[in-house]
């Protein structure tokens, strides 16, 4: 059993801890969180040992009824691997310790590249993260974009790629952060961030990326254009994604056509936190124009789609499995993540 | 096994479907559908026999990969009784049908109390309902608004109730309602329709209500102020809600504080479809000032909180359970409902 | 002095009938409205001559302190032309009546192009409108998008042109409509009938087009690359750009990254009802790829690009100015508009 | 001629400076502003000298076309009175440097009553600052609470005010904060700090006051219930906004019902920035239950209600004005607010 510590029970660190306490190979020995809050009472509720980083906090979460097994760093030690699901920055500080530590650990799509030096996608590059003590899961943007390009590069061959995201402003939880009412370019040059980052797991691949943000909580909204080397059919395409394990597609009989519908959809699945882990993309926006252009729209949950890749990159830092479709096929297993469609 | 006809299987009537699903007295017999949508998917997914209103519709179904169990009359007629949860007026117009097959029948709060000629909340007047063939289950709001006036009018007496609603404008996967960004009177004079409403559950309540309607999904946010017959304090009113099964209690320590983090807890919490079934009376807002002024907060998930008072409107029209506490405990313990705080 | 009436006096035929009144060849005879609403009240204060479909409904526009001067058809009779502003759909039902009196009349892009029969951008074909008796100014999105493609077109030649099109989910004032929290696909399949509807004014150009709405109210945002036939500079398309009457420049010093805050500054600057006539391109965004790959961001205020198209075009069917620069710099003049940037 | 300075050129600076610009009786000495932004180059277009707080960012403006007339210190020294129109807290920091050079300075609700000393409205107590050197307008909130608590008590008496204030979460063009999809409790104790600031105007009245904030960027709204001291009908009630300068009614035949709608008709009126300088009292909320009992909707225009208010203080303060209907009228004439209805 790989004994995993959280570090950081937010948005996705909870996701990841249920992640790994379905796993038959992993455990979750602690997770960590700095104060009282509902997630904390979640904590207690799952179970999962829970450690704080100030000790001197330990009167006000007992005093809530919650226990405190020991400070953050009792944690670390006590753990194989960390998944570091702290706050966007925050990684880059916690580096040092796992480093004194000689831990292993995982960081999030809010630290940079460089902060852990290698970049991970179970399906693009897996083999690649063993003699690693560092990796990082790219964004949900990015895993999302990296999953599909990858397939259709696989497939196709992909000779230049257009991405413009729509993104969600904030979680569904987060009532700080807006906009209310707009539609704000992020960044307002061209092209984003989004395509170097997409380069750090698929150095190879020509890709522009143009961003903006709107005021919806549930997902974000890719669409994606793609030159492909060779010619193909719009059903060829749509086998490929079939044939995906982390690719959806979302029906045209179903009459989803928004990503709230989609949710709504996950949740009547009875999905753990109406989790969409893997791409959702729409069957019905899925053309190809003039034999080589390809054209769609895809859903990509912002909270979700991140989760199994951060199990499979515990097993592919540890080196216990070595084949990633054997990884990818416990975790989907373990999650019962069937992609839809 | 009380046999039961769900009509109209969308918000209300795909959850009321699993819910009497999980009772250990009753059965799902049949759920009824007009189209073919994500719904129908669900409904194929949980095994529930699918009756469509036209047979003219069953290819599209069996294109679908979706099998029709047969008409809806041939479901009204294989079932003990009926929760019809049809878009609201069109249960005025399914009650003839329910006549002529001498069903008893549940309508949702979007029918008139006209329509069933009797208004039910389990905790207020469950025993009134075993000589109706119909009753109606009042609105998500009337339902909230009457668990927290009777529990306290119990305890202290009521002499005025003024309640504020704001609600959310649609359901999170309805895409076409608005506003988008507005505060919308609904209406523009006072009262509104809910004081009334309310009346038609507990008649001797002096009531006056307002509501507007704000840009969100998640759930209705109730401000309450009651004036008590007896001098209180704000422990004794606690007390009361924490003995109420279906009110819960959103404690200061969560940090809660909108109806977004709410059901970001009851995602957390694993409730399906993150229902909040109990009213959601937050802590820090309880107040009694003046000895007998009573003021709080309240959120309404307007999904939910009217599902387990399907479920026991069901026995009480059925006469299966006399007791109402019983009954409230069994559909609480097989929905696995302990109120949350 | 062109006899001018406005039929239907919504948020488009209120800023046209404004617009018609501030030229100095043209007068407003009269605008339509069909029931009393704050619109009413404004074109009283306005002094427009308001007539009514139902002549019925006169006591209750009295009533409401509201002077109507006759039934829509004495107004058309008294009218040169007519500027058809109703909802979408309606345009057509009209056109019969507007043949039978002999009118020229100009639709909106809620209908079709064989409603007219014609499609108008003042930039693009002015000069083709002299006889017709009907024209057609496009949509606001297609407006915004034929004004760019043409001028790119003219300067550097156009092979293709991709456009993602985030579009306002309702207009301010429209409570109804939403969606509240969602990215809807509109439509789901690709392309969009934008692309087509482009073609109407611009048939040569070879365009693809995908669209989406959010929840927001005050502009739509384009995201739009196009591939151009001849090499050019970032520096060079910017001066195409400033030297646009009708296409503006949100300079990068004015830090507005979104539609939000550049209705904030057209409000500023006091435009009546805060209208964007223009395009409002974001300089920062304004990028050349590669020596012929364009990109950039464009804000299209859906309540205002057409008014002044709408001008240009009364006088284009007129046959009053041949010139269509000199239409438009009149049309500019009379309303102030003087492209920011 | 006044000698006004306003530091602080946004939201209400602007507007503020814009009143200030257009009464006979005062003139803009200079506006201030921190950074290069959209608002510069407002002040620019309106002639208004621009300050800036550190001299050097001066050729940051510079190079962005925006002349620079000096340091903040300098157009304080030039002024006769200051409005402070700074973020919520910078005014207490402002406070030592107007002491210093010995000036009149009037403070915005966003700092507390103490840092002024005295909390101003122009109806209920204009005639008490005469003698000091600060004064305070209170928020926007607080003075649409005080004009109509004030009238309804000088008219009728009020026993007790509750009121629950729904407020716009953001102003529109501030695209950072949200909620995007929630109701937030702000506070979740009750009551909210809103009572005790109408206090500090209004000592006697005994007010209980609750806040939410929702996803709407135009108009707070508030539900008031007031207990009345003596019997009244609604006619009367309505004939006391009627005469007053500064409560507009929303007439039903309007058939506004919102406050994006009420904000289009400000818009379609051209008052400057669509301002409601005046509570937006809605008529068909305006009730009288059982002879004594008061209600109506309001609407309140956070970015405008306060903009009169301060053109008032500024006579108060100076003592130019002895009589406040005097300086009222002046200043309404001069912004042209005749309040609607």
């Amino acid at each position: 059993m790989i004994k995993v510590a959280i570090n950081g029970y937010g948005t996705i660190g909870k996701r990841v801890a249920d992640a790994v306490a379905a796993q038959p190979d992993m455990e979750v020995i602690g997770v960590s969180k700095t104060s009282v809050s509902a997630e904390a009472y979640i904590a207690k509720e799952r179970g999962y040992p829970l450690y704080i980083a100030d000790l001197g906090k330990k009167p006000a979460f007992e005093k809530a009824g919650i226990e405190v097994a020991g400070d953050v760093e009792a944690m670390l030690k006590a753990a194989d691997i960390v998944v570091d699901a702290t706050p966007g920055g925050v990684g880059e500080k916690n580096r040092p310790i796992y480093e004194k530590l000689g831990k292993k650990a995982i960081f999030q799509g809010g630290e940079d590249h460089e902060v852990a030096g290698f970049s991970f996608n179970a399906h693009a590059n897996y083999n690649e993260a063993e003699n690693h003590q560092f990796a990082r899961v790219v964004s949900c943007n990015s895993t999302g974009l990296v999953r599909i390009i990858h397939a259709l590069d696989q497939a196709f061959g992909v000779a230049r790629v257009r991405a413009v995201m729509v993104r969600r402003g904030a979680d569904p939880d987060d009532v700080k952060r807006g906009p209310i009412d707009a539609i704000v370019l992020n960044p307002a040059s061209i092209p984003s961030h989004h395509g170097p980052d997409v380069n750090t797991v698929l150095p190879h691949i020509n890709i522009v990326t143009l961003a903006m943000i709107v005021p919806t909580t549930f997902m974000h909204m890719h669409s994606i254009q793609m030159d492909l080397k060779k010619e193909t059919t719009r059903e060829e395409v749509l086998k490929v994604f079939e044939n995906h394990s982390r690719i959806g597609l979302v029906r045209k009989t179903m009459g989803i056509k928004s990503n709230a519908q989609l949710r709504e959809y996950t949740q009547d699945l009875g999905r753990p936190r109406t989790d969409l882990w893997e791409n959702g993309v729409f069957e019905e926006s899925v053309s190809i124009l003039d034999g080589k252009e390809f054209y769609c729209f895809q859903a990509i949950h912002q909270e979700a789609d991140v989760v199994p890749e951060n199990i499979d990159c515990i097993r592919a830092l540890m080196g216990t499995v070595k084949d990633p479709q054997e990884s990818i096929r416990m975790t989907n297993e373990a999650l019962g993540l069937v992609a839809i469609g």
